[in-house]
């Protein structure tokens, strides 16, 4: 039973990559960047992006994928900032899909788009393994889950280019060890970037900013 | 494809059901209760579990298996209280399946325990799906997750008897509305108890207990 369940994941797994793949050649076309965007559930995914949105959008013209398992709580809330928003819901998958992302491309104005930011569903488990067509893999991790997740959920960790640390306003009251939380996290993925974050008190935004418009810039130039 | 898949589920499903069903009926014979504890990763399974271990070893005759993608830093800490535990790790697996209960009980001492603690893998949506045998099933929400949670994953809150919602010594900090969280969980689940704990101050914790050993006695009683 084990291997044939194991079979059935790699088929999907491997249709799953071919339509990233013609994502991924598709927004580089469109001169689009993609950034996938994961974390548990509460971890603060929509805030970041409601606050990126805030910041950033008289400098970045952006657009988002809201992922959910059910509701559009989360792009009802995007929407309110007129920024061009599209819901999928998953009727209860634990992550997006590459066919999933392609329905939302279609379903967007993506010549008024350069940055559009993909919020996954909340799990730190499935969403790793799925890859959108994404340029960039960015995971939230918040303060109050803990600095032992890089052991328990390995995959997640190895697979992103940026780890956001949320909810730094909360540190005071959390045994939350940073430098463990970052030693563990370079021994899985040693060029991994980790920027500690409050959407609240505004810490750490603006290294996340420069990241991302970095990225764009690095873009455009090649 | 998608229907494809969707067929596929159903059969694993149907399959744990059956194994799910096989574990229910052994645990009754041995009457022992099987409670399954869910959530988001970091929510606080580990160490409502510990608190329960602390509080309660000597009057409640208890045992754990903990479930983890990768990993045993749970079950060391478990150890280290002189109660029976057993790891399973489910190599990439989001959720704890019947089978892997079965292997889990086959690895404890079954006639020393009288209640028997399963911490689920961290994940909100995959392990609301998968019976293991369990009599009971309980939630945690932990405070920071935020209060939108129910109508963001709601399989979960229509499948449990109890929510604990966790880290409540956090609340002067966050915008937690429990009243709306606790409107939202009776809207999927009328029937759910909601206890909101902290197990850094106790607050609630007594009221857990009285859950556990009055679900203990009424068990005894029939």
């Amino acid at each position: 039973m084990a291997v044939k369940i194991l079979t059935i994941k790699e088929d999907i797994l491997e249709a799953n990559d071919a339509k990233s793949k013609a994502n991924a050649e598709f927004l580089e076309k469109k001169g689009i960047m993609m950034v996938n965007i994961m974390s548990s559930p509460g971890a603060g995914k929509t805030t970041v992006i409601l606050k990126t949105i805030e910041d950033m959008k008289d400098k970045i013209r952006m657009g988002v994928i809201e992922g959910d398992v059910a509701s559009s709580v989360d792009a009802d809330k995007i929407n309110e900032q007129s920024v061009p928003v599209v819901q999928i819901n998953t009727a209860g998958g634990c992550h997006l899909d590459a066919n999933q992302i392609k329905h939302g491309l279609d379903n967007l104005p993506l010549d008024d788009i350069d940055l559009l930011l993909v919020e996954n569903v909340g799990n730190l488990i499935c969403t790793a393994e799925f890859t959108l067509g994404e340029q960039k893999r960015v995971m939230i991790l918040s303060l109050p889950e803990g600095h032992d997740k890089p052991y328990k959920y390995p995959l997640m960790f190895t697979e992103v280019e940026v780890v956001l640390v949320s909810k730094m306003d909360l540190a005071p009251l959390l045994e939350f060890d940073l430098d463990e939380f970052s030693s563990a996290v370079k021994g899985l993925n040693e060029k991994a970037e980790i920027i500690p974050i409050s959407a609240k008190t505004g810490e750490g935004m603006n290294a996340w900013y420069s990241w991302l418009e970095k990225q764009l810039r690095s873009r455009q130039n090649s």
